[in-house]
Order: structure tokens, then C-alpha cells, then sequence
């Protein structure tokens, strides 16, 4: 088959995986609707920053790009905890170092785009609004956003990197046996500016994620390379207790800070200005399957499986889709139908389960971190990682930290749980779980029993 | 407000609900994309039979309409199973004569429209195809199927009874946080005809709902008014086992249906007709929500929640929506902001319990009912109802026999397999469950926990 293929999404995904292809020696397409970022300046779809993670440092190992993007990457070793009176606790991510990166996206897509650009068999087209697919005639249409000429191309390989609101899938949908959905949050999110200090310093410790943890709702921040923070406050959109709908003018808004995150108000000079501008976003979670038509067409990244932010694993996610491709690739020699074939039947679990760890880690974020019998739940699996190397690796360090396939991850997560609920319910273990006897013959057990 | 409404779609549910709006005194219009099937025959979308149990009667009461339904409709007291060997073996669906009973969907149709047609108030468009609703603008836009003309309506209320394809929801679909999701079996269905015998008599048991269970598939047969049955194959559409892919050819299928199906060879004279020019069609599931805009645009209905037909709820559902809007209007005194606004958050629920005890059903038909062990939980079942009417309804009466809503019925079904594999886990039980004080003990317990 002719080495060809046609990206649609010059995004993060869409321009990771235009770079891979090209390195492996195909002709490469790739058609975005926004401006081109380095002329135009970032326009972002989403939040600003990202956490990045193992599984996005090896796709950009592969890229060949991960040292450019290692040095604006600002690790955060584990998260800081805001309670309402401001006093702070910090738990770990992981050991030894271990860290999530936060990392601009506009940067990463505009880097990202610059190595593409170098490869001669790559090439970008910008300001053009996917139409949609014909299927059968391996045709995309396409219309300039700035002409509304409309267009089309041919390529024997179509890819959907074109996010959650994907024009690809669109087309899919309209095959017989399609399964999709599309799941909300009540929840919103509105991102709120941190600035530097005087001295061009971070307002507070940049090498952690920063929560508010509220029971139903909460803020985060990201640090920023520039010396800022992006703050971002989750609040349910209507309801009886705390809700966007309810903050309507400034005062509201104010006076809820006040209450909730009073030791956050000195760090945002524009509250009342940001509050009143920026928007409220929704989350969104959308699954579909399958993810190809035939040999020809794949959606990766948020076009396949969009999620909620709380795992910071989106990206991650949707990098990780390149590099289980890229790997395909050499593994069934450029044959097509067997490389999408393969990633459709093994990839989806993994999407589903990332999905649903992203949903869990918001109860995690917002309510479990404040409570100190979740803390102890931390420390003891910790510690068993400590005593027991090789044989427990708690979930978060297997989504963040490791390659093992999400759905795995998921599972092994729930056995954890089950395991740390048998070990809290012997007498008296809030003051005696370390080098005790009995959590031992527990584990143990618990191994057999999963052996067996 | 002005007392008029716009219906999208005549099918069951669209003219039912067109009758009892117009017996409250509105203004109706029921546009319906098929032509008049009192003069063209009715054109059927799905299976040409239907399960009738008491959520519909009660709706067709409310409409009138109930005493020219009974006639024409088949009472099936139980199910009967067909094994390999052609042995039959008979389950009741309840007690004292209960119930469900086959009805041709095309003659209940023409019915409703007759009895909706005799109101001055209700007007039928036949042939009129929905392109869509400007829900801000409260207008239905429509095109005629014969002559391609292009038309709108504007109504205060507009209902959306369209079904699994429902163009109204496509309209909803576009509002912002609209949560939906289609989900395929990988089953299919065909549907094979059972001729009468030479004297006009039904070829086996009329009054009972016949299955073939094998497992990962099953045929049933329902009876017709004119003597015959209708048949229909679930199986799986591909895989390594049975499936439809590998029927390619009428000798596939003969040995394929000798193999599985011998005792019903005789009753299917045009079998291989039949299998080769039926479609094989496919089974959803669709949820979504919420099921209105504002107070103007209410789905109901397949359009709403469309579900697997292995309750036989799916009709009864949409029925049961049309009785409890009813009973609303009454309540709220034509106050479609508290009518819509109560249906929208009170009724989802249902719907989907009744989808996910369809989902459930099938297993029980194709695997199920073939098992000893099951069929011994249906008895104690049966016996606890006996012995403590009005404290243990099983879960299958409720769905079928009674108006809880679907939402309580599938909680208390969970909660009675608690019971029962408690029950069952009783040493010896199999041989000693009938006045077994151990048994009773039990259930006090339950009974006890529940209430606590």
C-alpha cells in the first residue's frame, strides 16, 4: 500500500502522530482548522496547562522532542492540600523523585509543530474546517475558515485526531451499530489568573499540584513557567448548595472565596474581573466504539475517548495512543489492516478505563484527600510498596508512573481497595499497621488468593 | 397558555398520546413521516407483535380504546421452553390467570388512529418527515415525502414520539450538556414466519410465549390472531460461535436450525425463504438526558428511551409515559413548566431501569430458562409470594403486573437474589425448601434489615 496518510487535528495528538508517521517515511497530511499557532499566536481549546506523565514523555521520547520540552516542564512531586483555615498537607505522587510535569499546552503545540515541519514529507494545512468523511471513497472535505472555499483530499489511511468534538467520528456515527455516548458533569470549571510575584517569583510552592479539597467542589492550581499559576475552580452548575448559579454578580463571588478559600484571595489580584469574564466550561466524557471503519479510517486521542481532567491523563492518554501505534506499526510492517484491527480491539478497554479512573479521581480530588482515613489508606499502600517491591505498586504510580495498559490498572486498583479494606478493619490498626504481623499474613493471603 | 400541541410521530405511542391530549381538550397535530395505513397497510419499523402487559392496558383504558384492543389480543400465561430434544417444559409469568398478551402493532396502530380521528380537535399529517425543531422559536420543520415540499409548524407544546431515531432528540442533541448514548447488541434478529395449520389453527400452544433458550442465542414465537406465529432468531451477528455471518447459505441455515432447532423444522415450511430474503436487523439501546427544552419540547417514548425488546416493556414504557403525562395534567392543571419539569426529573430513572432490565431479560431467555438452579429460585420465588402476599412480589410481576415504577422494581429485584441465594445457600435446601422454617427465618430477616 502506498505510504499515505491524511491527519485531521493538527493538535497535540494530531501533530505527535503526524511527526511519527513521518519519521517511519509516509507521506503525511495534516489539516487544522485554527491559524497556524506560530504566526497566529495559541488559541486554546481547553485549559492551559497540562500534567504530564510517563505515558507523554515516552511518546515524546519517540518524537525525538522530549528534551525540548524538559526544560519548560515544571515538576510537581505531589499534591499540596489547602485546608478552609490554610493550613497546608502534602502528600507524595510517588518515590525517588518521581514527579508529574506541568507543561504549556500552546508551547507543546507550537514545539510539536516545529519538529513536524522539519520532516520534508509532512506537510500542515491550517484554517481548514473538517466537513467530513466519505467512507468509502477515502475522501475528507474540507472548508478555509477564512474563504469558505471547500476542498477535499484523498489518502488510502484517515486519521481522526480532531478531539472530543471530532467531525471523523461524526461520520462514523453514521454506520450501522455505532455505539457512542456522550456523559456531562453537573459540574463547571472556570480558570482563574495567578500572576507572579514582584519579583517574577511563584506565589506558592511551584513544585506541587495545589488543591482546595471542599467535600462537592474544589479549586486547583498548575504552576506556570512564566512565574503564574492557572487556577481552576470545579462547582457544580446549578443546584441547592454551592453553584455557579448562584454566584452571579461579584460580591457573590467574593463572598464565596471568602469562605471557602480564604487563603487563596491575596493570590488573585482580578478575582472579581476573571470571575465575570472567563468562562464556564463543561466536562465532558465520550466513549465510542468502534473506533475504525474498516482499514481506513482510526480516531485517537479525544476523538476516541474524551475525559474528565481529574486523572491529569487526557493527554497522556492520547499520546500513549501514538506510541501503541508507532509500536504497531513495526511490529505488523506497515500492514494497515492489521495494525487498526489490533489497536481496535485492544486499545478500547484502556480508553474505557481511563475514562472511568478519570470520573473516580474528581470524588478523590475534591473530597477523599481531606479525609484523614483516605490519608491513612495512602500511607499504608505506600508502605507496602515500600516492603513488598515488585508486588504492589499502588493504582496512582500505575497510572502515572508505568506503561501497564489502563485497564489493568483499573483492575489491580480495585483488588487495592479491596485489600486495604480487609487491613483497616483489624482491631486497633490506626496506631500499630507498621511492621505488623497480621497486615503481612493479610497481604499474603490476598496474593495467594489472586494466584490462585 | 394556549391549549395546543404538535406531536412528531403516529406511530403507538405519538397517537395514543394525541388521544388523550385531545379528550383534555387540546388542540392537536400529529405529524407522521409513514403514509395513512388505514388506506396504505401498515408499514411496521420494528417486530410485527407485541408483548401487552398491565402499564399498557391501563394507558388504553385512559385512551378507551381498551375493550376493541382485547379482542384481537392473545393471552400468554407463561413462557414454554423448547429443549434440543423437543421437550417442553412450562413457566408461568404469574398467578390466577395473569397475563401478557400478544398484539399485532400494525392493528393496534390503526386503532388508535380511527379512535384519534373521531376528535374535531386532532388532525393527522401522513407522509410528513421532521427535518428538525428551532427550539427557540417553538417550529417544527417538515418535508413531504411525495412531493419533497417543504413546511413548518409552530406550537407552545411540542412532543418528540418519533423513536429510536427520533429527529426531535437530534434537535435536543445539540444543546449544550445534552448527555446521550446509543448502545448496540452484538446480536442481531430475524424474524421467520409459522403459517397456521390446514385448518386455520395455531401449529403449537397459542397461549403461551414459546422459547428456544441455547445459551449464547434462542428463537421465540409468538402467536397472531389469524392463526399463525411469528418467530424471531437472536443471535449473534459475528464470532467464533453461532452467528449469523456464517448462514450464508440455505443449506447453512437448515443445517444450522436441524442442529438446534429440530422440533420447530416442521412449523417453518418456508424456511429458507424466509432466512434468505427476512432482513437481519439490530438490536439498541438508547439513553439519554434531559428529555425536554425548557417547557416547550418533551421526548417520550422510544425517542426517549429506547430499549431491547426482552422485557416485552418496550411499548408498555412508552404507554405507561403517556399515563403518567396524563395523570400530570390533571395534578398540575395544565402547567407544562411544573408538568415538563416533574416528567424530566421523576421519569429518566425509569427509563433507565426499564433498559437495563431488558438488557438483563435476554440472559435469562437464552440462558436462563434452560437452568435447573433458576427455575428452583423462580418456585421459591413463586412460593414466598404465596405464602407473604403483599410483602414479596417477585420482580417479574412487578415489571409486568403492576404500575411500581420501573426504578423501585429493578431495586427490589436486586434485593430478592440477595434473598434468594441466601435461601439457596441453605444446606440441603434443594430437597427441603417448602415449609422450611430456616426459609421463613430468612425471609423475617430480610424483611427486617430492609425495614432498618
Amino acid at each position: 500500500m502506498e505510504k499515505r496518510a491524511l491527519i485531521v487535528g493538527g493538535g497535540l495528538v494530531g501533530s505527535l502522530w503526524a511527526v511519527l508517521l513521518a519519521k517511519r517515511g509516509y507521506e503525511v497530511d495534516v489539516f487544522e482548522q485554527r491559524p497556524d499557532p506560530r504566526s497566529a499566536g495559541f488559541i486554546g481549546g481547553r485549559s492551559i496547562n497540562l500534567a504530564m506523565s510517563t505515558r507523554g514523555w515516552r511518546a515524546l521520547e519517540k518524537a525525538g522532542i522530549e528534551s525540548r520540552i524538559r526544560p519548560a516542564a515544571i515538576a510537581m512531586y505531589g499534591r499540596m492540600m489547602h485546608s478552609v483555615e490554610g493550613e497546608l498537607t502534602f502528600q507524595p505522587y510517588g518515590r525517588d523523585g518521581q514527579a508529574i510535569y506541568s507543561v504549556s499546552r500552546g508551547g507543546l503545540n507550537i514545539e510539536l509543530i516545529r519538529i513536524a515541519d522539519s520532516y520534508d514529507n509532512l506537510r500542515f494545512h491550517f484554517g481548514q474546517k473538517c466537513l467530513g468523511v466519505g467512507l468509502d471513497s477515502n475522501t475528507v472535505y474540507f472548508e478555509s475558515v477564512d474563504t469558505g472555499v471547500r476542498t477535499s483530499m484523498q489518502a488510502p489511511l484517515i486519521f481522526g485526531a480532531d478531539g472530543a468534538f471530532s467531525a471523523v467520528r461524526r461520520s462514523l456515527m453514521k454506520l450501522p451499530r455505532f455505539n457512542y455516548s456522550q456523559s456531562y458533569l453537573e459540574y463547571g470549571y472556570k480558570e482563574l489568573h495567578i500572576p507572579p510575584k514582584a519579583d517574577g517569583s511563584h506565589a506558592i510552592d511551584k513544585n506541587a499540584l495545589h488543591i482546595w479539597p471542599r467535600g462537592n467542589f474544589m479549586m486547583i492550581a498548575l504552576p506556570n513557567i512564566d512565574g503564574s499559576f492557572t487556577g481552576t475552580l470545579f462547582l457544580p452548575f446549578e443546584g441547592e448548595g454551592q453553584a455557579f448559579e448562584q454566584l452571579q454578580s461579584s460580591e457573590q463571588a467574593l463572598a464565596f472565596f471568602e469562605a471557602y478559600f480564604p487563603d487563596s484571595l491575596p493570590l488573585f489580584p482580578d478575582l472579581e474581573h476573571d470571575f465575570r469574564t472567563n468562562p464556564t466550561s463543561a466536562l465532558a466524557t465520550i466513549r465510542c466504539s468502534p473506533w475504525c471503519y474498516e482499514d481506513k479510517v482510526l480516531l485517537l486521542g479525544d476523538a476516541a475517548h474524551a475525559i474528565v481532567p481529574f486523572y491529569g491523563q487526557g493527554m497522556n492518554a492520547g499520546f500513549e495512543d501514538c506510541s501503541i501505534l508507532d509500536e504497531m506499526i513495526g511490529q505488523y510492517q506497515d500492514d494497515w489492516t492489521a495494525i487498526i484491527g489490533a489497536f481496535n480491539r485492544e486499545r478500547i478497554d484502556d480508553g474505557n478505563a481511563v475514562a472511568t479512573l478519570a470520573l473516580r479521581n474528581f470524588v478523590e480530588m475534591r473530597d477523599l484527600v481531606a479525609d484523614p482515613l483516605f490519608l491513612l489508606r495512602k500511607e499504608i499502600a505506600a508502605h507496602l510498596q515500600e516492603k513488598y517491591p515488585g508486588e504492589f505498586l499502588p493504582l496512582y504510580s500505575q497510572v502515572t508512573f508505568s506503561h501497564i495498559p489502563y485497564s489493568e490498572a483499573l483492575k489491580e486498583g480495585d483488588a487495592q481497595e479491596e485489600l486495604l479494606s480487609r487491613i483497616l478493619s483489624l482491631p486497633g490498626i490506626l496506631h500499630n499497621w507498621k511492621d505488623n504481623p497480621e497486615v503481612d499474613a493479610i497481604f499474603r493471603l490476598w496474593q495467594r488468593e489472586r494466584q490462585g
